[in-house]
């Protein structure tokens, strides 16, 4: 259960309207790794969690900070739209620059959703559940995790460079810090984890049931052998359980396939050649 | 450019027909994390690689790899469709079991294509761009990577528990062991980055930006305190910048937000509160 | 900012585990009218209201709420599939009743979540931010709203006629009984702003702007005049501006179209009539 | 089955080529709430109503009108988009206000549609079916459909503020129009359904079986009491049934949520924790 | 602008209801390649159809035909669905037949739609706006158009084969015949078409612009040389405009690409070899 | 099983960056008819294929060709995103050209990938698995692959001819000589498949079982009588089968339909009028 107040975490105050860096901000709203993502990631990864009061209490923690991650993100695209001009303006509409912003502002910011935010990203695609990862392996989710802080700072931290509104550079600076935070923190999860459990999601797995012949090699499918020289493909794994190995020209291993005719009510094409005839 | 040899990298045969397990193998070509998605996702990484000719040759010899993984799959897929009960059979439909599979198949596999596999998922979602990752930050691409091959070697060990039925059996041992060496090799390449670069996805923006006083504080907003005991908030942070910090009760730091009212060519409702006039 | 409390708002324990009504509980939670979307449909409307307090308030009174009825569902998801036969058991399978149940559970609720709730509908769409509806015109959203809460009431009513479990009722009883309340606080608060503005959306549009000779007449466009019998067709208009009007066959105003060509560096095909030269 | 005629409903032609205001126009045909949706959502009601035939009568009139409104407005985007500057121009390409044109154009209606109407919206979403809504239940569904005449008057009232076109101005105050009555016709049509079975959707489901001591409360999950003074709050409930009520600080009725381990075979992490074995 | 007629084009009764069949239907209605894409297609295409009013004409006949189309599967969907074991049955259940249909059946046909049609295909997708095509060039359109009517009529045909149900098969019957027709009519206008303009689409880019030294050649990218055989691969082209070669084994023509590293305001991964040093 | 290797089959360099031109290259990697359509296309067509392996091999040959146009494309893309303006330029902002760069180029060029193409479209849709086609039935899938190069081909031509860039010129001239080619050889298995197999697809199916009646006539749905001077309304069918007939005002053949009202617990509106009693 939530409970909501009304001040903000963080302040949400552009020195300046603009437009154009309101579209941009929407990346860090509704795109792939944006806050609905990491809220809705985190919420149903902890509602999912079965015991493990430890992970599930972190997840739950996190999520629910991300939310009002969302909140100040859709102050600041709310105030940056203020005094857009929505309006038909003859005179205005000749100054190149209002004809940028006009040309390059989300038109749905106007159109739709009434100067206010947008569940959605940069170029306009709406948010969508399939962005987001709940397995049910914490080791796996985590790895999913750390992922999307690195993803979503690497972008915030793009924006704090395109701008130079100290308004909003101060919540990039915010939403960076927490995403250094979460970084962190989800690094010394997974250690502790990796620590209890090996390298390889899932643990459980008994691993004489996989080829183990072809668990350790680097096939070299891209012509050229650059990749020989990386740690991937010299010493003891990674998980301690062999040698990595290089195969410099992979060959098949199974013959070439041959499907047997589909039966006549689907209507395919049939075989013209004798040797389609299993 | 490519080249393609008919012969597969593997054997793909089931032991028997079974429209159920093509419906859930379906999962490891056009889900979420399935082979589509890791072939391109390391493409475009490898297309996108400015300089580092180690990772993109690494990045290009997987993808590689990985569109004949998909063929794999949908040879077994289409293989698994044989004598799929397309016909109406007014007898056989009184077998419970044939009408389980007839309510139970992907409609699509008939009708659509043709008893071959679809670029869709287990629950008949298409394949979406939006699946995959490429940013440009090896680091961060590399971590969104290892996740890929947890989640999807979770998910073909979990379709391996589902069916007896060797053939396919064989083939998600390999799947398996190719998940396993690409979980090693992409832990490899971390390490590798991250000895170099640090933690911190980017390592190149200066720390002195963010706001360093919110960047080591696991804030508890999920009520209990569970979570207060983990690595994350105690001891040094795992960048070995600061230490780690609990706030038991975190407050919020800035006051209600207030919005402007919008230009009356929005026709948005008019503020009708005396303290909404800022 | 966010608050999240353990304890649940109300009780989500099922009576016994069953995958298919975990399937079809996942419509409440992922659905286009379900928890997400009424959660963020009413976040965004309160982060994006200018003024208004009383209605800021009330949305995020009650999209706060919601977050809290995602949680419930998705444990009673989780709950729901408890036991759920994901091994191979060449014998159950026999069972037509393991064998309609292994056909027709999301094969996703295995594969992919490990038996955890997911962020998509009963038929595996995953949820999307193109279901939510924020337009800064609180009149328009409220109906938004009241529409909602109504398909939703009418969703979860269904759901509860389709099962027998005792735990399920439990909870669907409770949020059928929210979104009772939901539709008449909706209701309430479209009575105070109807009172306001009159029923128009938006109010504040000048109506000598639009064309009034066709803003009171229903066009019999389908034949048959069942329709003219209504309310809508007779008498006062309910905005009170004019009387309702029937027109039995609607006659075009405008000529038949005709476009000019295409530049030739767009390839179109070129005019081939000697009457498409304008 | 249906007639189509050549003339169109109301003329559609603008004094002047256009091509960023054509984009913005794509929000009234592929929109969430542009003529696509109502015209599929009117016509999918009605082919689904049992019965009723004034309602389904009315369901057809109006969506067949609906399709007319599509043609009218992909009319006027192909002219719209005559003249635009397709071709690679070095000179014009200095002009500001073509760059801003170039930039700000849909790209797809040059490259795509040879300078046609796109079925989508203003930033290039395609359209859904996921837009629509019918649901059986004829009060729902009126409700969906006044809300959608709401959004659908007040974008084209936004767009008709942006523009200084006398023809686009012109169709758009006919749309207005058309939006008009159709928001007086679901009004009277709602007004007829709620006078026979009340308030709520659906009507027919006994109150009993609802959790009636939760159906009449706003509960106060966002701090701060501005909501508390609405009507919603006090006084008797608008369906009549009982009085509403204010809770100032609603509490959890059910304990934290335990989730049993799950099964092995989902190689799910395991409960690491004592209190997890229930 | 259009009018509706009440009466169906052709019957759409089925002898007795079958909610598995009613799910399969869904693919002709909101598939890729069901009424809605061609209705839609049809009509976009005849919209932006600049002069040439023949083939416009043509395009809207055959548009408005298929709205029709569309009413009569819905219409038949609502009847498959008469009798759904929409209630929980305790005995019935029990009864794996029955077990069957609520396990394979569409279950938003029962949550969502109220036992009527829904916008979308055989496992619920929603129809969407991508499936369709209108370049403005109309000899790419019409293959399109012929390309549609034969996937559409191949899975028509697919699913007579499936039923035995009479009043299914004879709506079938009417629709294959329709689709018919249609191929016939596509091909046709194609006919026409090629022998003013010849084969290439567009037929009016000056062909010396292109690399007329790589326009005739068939790259065996693919081992083995089955592919060698082909007419494409001897003879006169099909244009006339030269002769088919074959090549065997194709090699690159540009060096291996490097690229500039990106400006440090990116954050990408800085180049740490030597030789991407541009 | 694939190989690559690192040369480009051709050059894929600009004389200049241009991020507009960026965008608009999208179309071609990830638009409905972009390389990722094609080469998936031809590789579920061909992996699908049971028996005819010279047509496999055919779709093998040419899939994996379109791969390695994919990735000429993206490193055009990355090269024409050097030297963005991504940085905050207070200077350069004011330079209308710089501003419209900034507002038109795509922002997820500069926020999301780092210069690096995206898995999408001009307008930044992501890839859709549900713009591809194979279906079993080759002639069918053939005409599907001939409209692809067909639109693929004139979306090429129309940004051949938006731009001056000699560089991006070159390779859009390998592009439309391979899409050329491609044309020609569709054209070619088409005319071979026709011979053999006539014009209908599927051929399998007996005529007989369609409404041979209905099969073989234009209806004017339409007003106006152009589309009957056309080669689909006179003379013999293409099929050779019968002949053609127009018919200038269709009638409907069957009744307006009704149906029976839905069991009481799908809660739907209940039937008011008398006639609907069935």
């Amino acid at each position: 259960m939530f409970y909501h107040v009304k001040e903000l975490q963080f302040e949400a105050k552009p020195d300046r309207p603009d437009p154009l860096l309101a579209k941009k901000m929407q990346e860090l709203i509704g795109g792939q790794y944006g806050e609905m993502s990491v809220a809705m990631q985190y919420l149903f990864q902890g509602w999912s969690t079965r015991g493990n009061e430890k992970y599930r209490d972190l997840l739950l923690d996190i999520g629910t900070e991300e939310i009002g991650h969302i909140e100040m993100l859709a102050t600041m695209v709310a105030r940056l739209l203020d005094n857009t001009p929505v309006e038909a303006q003859e005179e205005a509409a000749k100054d190149p620059m209002i004809g940028a912003i006009l040309g390059g502002m989300n038109p749905q910011h106007a159109i739709v959703s009434g100067l206010g935010a947008r569940p959605g990203d940069s170029v306009g695609n709406p948010w969508m559940g399939s962005y987001i990862t709940s397995s049910g392996n914490l080791l796996a989710d985590f790895r999913a995790n750390l992922n999307a802080e690195s993803q979503g700072r690497l972008q915030a931290v793009r924006i704090y460079e395109m701008t130079d509104d100290r308004g909003v550079k101060d919540l990039l600076s915010v939403l960076i810090a927490r995403d250094s935070y979460h970084q962190n923190q989800w690094a010394a999860a997974i250690a502790e984890l990796e620590e209890k459990e090996g390298l390889l999601v899932p643990s459980t797995f008994p691993r004489e049931k996989e080829r183990l012949d072809v668990a350790f090699t680097l096939y070299n499918f891209s012509q050229g052998e650059e990749s020989s020289t990386g740690r991937w493909a010299n010493g003891v794994s990674i998980d301690g359980h062999s040698e990595f190995k290089y195969e410099n020209r992979p060959q098949p291993e199974a013959p070439k396939p041959q499907l047997r005719p589909a039966p006549p009510s689907t209507h395919n094409t049939l075989p013209m050649d004798k040797n389609s005839l299993l």
